[in-house]
């Protein structure tokens, strides 16, 4: 008979954040449901950045303009990051446990970053929600929870808002 | 800005369990990390035995040796569900918090059964492992889980054995 997997000392929690409200339903569902008072808990708040514009050939003014254009998106993603991560940390504060709040901001294919940043930290937990990871919903419904919890060694939770359904 | 999700005073998580390993360490991390000392949890166990069996057409010698075979299979698998249920409920005994451990018994498909039940009892977490749901390993590896991560309304924990990986 095996031994209960009793609760880590410390427990190392990634949430995959985004702009959708699910990602902070998922992070409250978090905070309520796997946050123990008798641990120490590491809770890593993860963004994926789509990953950097590859630049096509335009005449000079044509290039020009394009870069007008890029430097505008990336301004407004790294307010993006910012906005994202205001909130989700907003949320953690009004959340009374014992928490350590780290941001990870990664940059490229989202389902691939998430997993690798899992794997990387050792984390002990990924929670995520179960719909497209944000950003111009770049990525097709339900695929990237669907490849994390198929590609992650630890525990998935899977969490849906409960008015989208 | 949403309120934090604080957890409920009663939850009731639904864990599914077959022969398997890995369902038995899915029950493990349940009791680790989703049961607080500070709420009323009832942990329903769920097994899921495959649908009835069909009868074909036989001569009448061949019907009783066929009805002796499907016997004995039926009496397998109610030692099964017996053997399943009672690892369970030793794993449930070797925790110490306040939980209230009930059975159910289900037959059928083993995706659609666990997707129903946790929506009749209005379960307010579904944990179970990653691969294929057991009893002669009739399902495609994965697919129970996945089918259940997309198609119930509650969050889905699925966890998958760290050996198995």
């Amino acid at each position: 008979m095996e031994a209960v997997n009793l609760r880590k000392k410390e427990c190392k929690i990634v949430v995959a954040v985004d702009e959708s409200e699910e990602s902070m339903y998922a992070l409250s569902w978090c905070l309520g449901n796997l946050i123990s008072q008798n641990t120490t808990n590491t809770l890593v708040l993860l963004y994926v950045k789509p990953p950097p514009t590859v630049y096509s050939s335009f005449d000079a003014a044509g290039y020009m303009f394009f870069i007008d254009v890029i430097t505008a998106l990336e301004k407004y993603g790294s307010d993006l990051v910012n906005s994202v991560m205001g909130r989700a940390e907003a949320l953690c504060g009004k959340f009374s446990g014992n928490i350590n709040v780290e941001r990870i901001v990664g940059s490229g294919d989202a389902k691939d970053v998430i997993c690798n940043t899992v794997e990387k930290i050792k984390a002990d937990t990924l929670v995520m929600g179960s719909h497209g990871y944000g950003f111009f919903k770049r990525a097709l419904l339900g695929s990237v929870s669907d490849h994390c919890a198929k590609n992650v060694k630890c525990p998935v939770v899977i969490v849906k808002h409960p008015e989208k359904i």
